[in-house]
């Protein structure tokens, strides 16, 4: 049994073998390889596109899903072993782990880290601690990275670009009126790396960097696949010759659970906001984000409304992707499933 | 590609097949005309019939129906063009109806006016950005006006009456403690005017008249199908053999978005409630009401019991209208679909 | 038609041969035996397990399950007959319920007691004005009783220990930071002596007693079914030789609705925990609890993670039981039915 945790656990040729498993589903989206299965959707954070293409491609798929959320229809949930629970929450992640693998054939949670301490937040225990007490696969729908972004993302690039390897991908950060999580920025750095991509991170100073362990994994990805990572403050030289511009906000970790400090370093770069004229200086790129995006905030209309935007084309690989992660999961990714569709 | 945001857009034929399509998915509910479509149910405002309607109706028909809730369980939209979003909203409303325009076959929206102000509510601008931006068909789930209980109560005097042309439908302004949407009763005049019925509107004094445009529209209606369109304050004469009572309360237009000012006035009319005495005034009319309705309020508990009252029968049809809706609009609507069934 | 509003509507071999029937669902799960029909769940509180059993049994069954929260999704819900409704609640419960009956094949609902008077909710009014509006089989997913719970708890006895006649069941009160409802106690001690257990009521002190209505009726159960009911304060005397520890905190019913004057009573009690050491003094006895529980406050670590509790088993067969209840109240109980599968 395998989790998806991150993508850093999985082979790189198992996930191109995933990403091929999308490309056929996208060809033939309704078929019958999940049927009875079911996936339990946890949400402790909102979401549009991550509910909406998980409960979409189960089914279509013939399976079942079913959202939950605790804290807010579901009871509260404690996540720290040998906790004494005379606080909020009525139930602990072993009970609602082991629950669930009782009723469902995967757990899927999307849980944002709490924003107060990041040496806590960064050790990611609250999905660590689900999968821990699960019996079934365990889907990570953003904690401190978003690998399901990541496989919408990968998969996107190579539908444009075809073979990715040695292309310029730029990371900027971009201004946001509150200091957002870095799971995105993190994921991003990861899985352009993993393919062999010339990675550059701009972020305004120093203090915007990523957490030392993505860094780290993003030198050690691009060693191994032949591609290379560097970082910028120099707006020019990280968009001069870029084939992708992908663009995130997220909060100075130096400043983690301080709203207030950060914004006093935050509000003066309002102007990394990617417009038409910083696109102009790139190789005719494609520009993408994640959403939910804030126009003029991250990105400008004309740079949103562009051909060269392929941020809904993103979106919907979210839903390829991830009906060919639930069926790898199941062992259903087989090419002889294909028959039964 | 047509939406369905009013019922005015459509003509007064396909209104009438959709209708008997109703009729037909009444009598043979689970069929497979939708097999593997799908529909996203946007509620920025709450909902029982709506939705149940809706998710039951396209999982009859062998669809995917997703239930999204803005603001709540999904990020905050932002609708207006052109917005610097710095604001609360995470969204705009070009990527949200981009995204479900990728993932589903139609989108649905409950947008209710926001009650500040009638001169931007009563442009209706919030569904109108949504079918802008989507690339798949539109349904109006009640923003200013609600065309689909314009279908059912239609389809629901169409069963117990027949021909419902010539017949004298009256609108009666209801008490209820608050100012309320405007919606079903704009959209009682038009559907009842458009099938050629002698509508009246009943409500307290000039300042409960319904929009310029829906008055408007109303009499156009009546002039192309040989209706009738008159407003009274008279309880009597409106009453006065009346074939269908349909109540429905709303808000003072001069006096929108200042509860206070509207209190005054409305705090004088509590005898408009729909009671027996009322009822005994009329050619045995049939009652109705778009529920939800508060008893002994807008209507007593004698009239919403007695054997005229068609209410539950006009929420049943919000489910069979509503399937023939979904069908029109996906091109399943043809005879020969019937043999899927 | 018949509800599901208690089991003790219910005949001793109906309930035995629901559970037969959840065995066989148990082995063969996804089934076409509800295909296209329908149940309209409603929370008016939390619900973790409740919610996804049933939505997922009726799914896996071929059916179709719409989730309403009203007071969050739809509107709020008046239930006194005759009221003059011109408080919070839109909507009347003989409205819900009739429009429910036209749209769904089943209702079923959880309305937790409102912890105000104790002499209004142990009339369990809000689920019998359901069960009286409603034209098709209600279901109880918890007022102040639990009769799901009932069925999944004998299920699993059944299952651990076979004929459960004459085996010790001892249902003890448990510490918990707040006072809780006593619907879980009162159907745990309804059901063990309806299948002839000794039955034992372990509470620190009279005021912890559970309602009259509630003892009389395991009195009268257990003199028809053969077994014993009895009262006790003593841990040691109540743990000594039971066969099952059933555990479930619950608030004073003397101090209803007064929070502060019982938490001066309860105070006292926290040494009620279920833990290792009392667990040795019985006869190698089951532990179990209907979740969510409070680790460390409720039962020790040890406890829930030793071999002896079975309280995962029991939350499992909720699925099992509640697809089988469905089954019997649409009549799809039958042999016959399997070939359908």
């Amino acid at each position: 049994m395998q989790h998806f945790l991150s993508t850093q656990d999985w082979g790189t040729g198992q996930l191109g073998r995933l990403l091929d498993l999308a490309t056929e589903l996208k060809r033939n989206p309704v078929q019958d390889r999940l049927r009875g299965k079911s996936i339990a959707l946890m949400f402790l954070n909102p979401s549009l596109r991550t509910r909406t293409s998980f409960e979409l491609g189960m089914q279509q798929l013939g399976g079942i899903a079913i959202v939950l959320q605790p804290g807010k229809d579901a009871w509260g949930v404690e996540f720290k072993p040998g906790a004494v629970m005379d606080g909020d929450a009525e139930e602990h992640i072993a009970e609602v782990a082991g629950v669930l693998s009782r009723y469902c054939d995967l757990i899927a949670l999307r849980a944002f880290p709490l924003f107060q301490d990041w040496q806590t937040d960064r050790e990611d225990a609250v999905i660590r601690s689900l999968a821990q007490h699960a019996s079934v696969p365990v889907i990570n729908m953003e904690t401190i990275v978003h690998p399901c972004q990541e496989l919408a993302l990968m998969q996107t690039l190579r539908e444009h670009i075809g073979d990715v390897a040695g292309r310029k991908f730029v990371l900027t950060w971009t201004w946001h009126p509150r200091p957002l999580n870095t799971a995105v920025a993190n994921s991003a750095l990861t899985i352009a790396t993993r393919f062999g991509m010339d990675v550059t991170l701009l972020c305004p100073e120093p203090a915007y960097r990523l957490d030392e362990q993505f860094e780290t994994a993003a030198r050690a990805n691009a060693e191994e696949s032949g591609g290379s990572f560097s970082i910028t403050h120099d707006i020019e030289a990280a968009y001069r010759g870029a084939d992708v511009v992908y663009a995130k906000s997220w909060g100075a970790l130096p400043h983690y659970g301080d709203p207030k400090a950060e914004w006093a370093l935050r509000s003066r770069y309002r102007h990394f906001m990617v417009d038409e004229e910083k696109m102009s200086m790139t190789n005719n790129a494609l520009f993408s984000h994640c959403l939910p995006l804030r126009r003029n905030v991250k990105a400008s209309d004309g740079v949103m409304d562009a051909d060269y935007c392929v941020a809904l084309d993103e979106a919907e690989n979210r839903l390829h992707v991830q009906k060919a992660l639930m069926c790898t999961l199941l062992g259903a990714d087989g090419a002889e499933e294909t028959k039964n569709g």
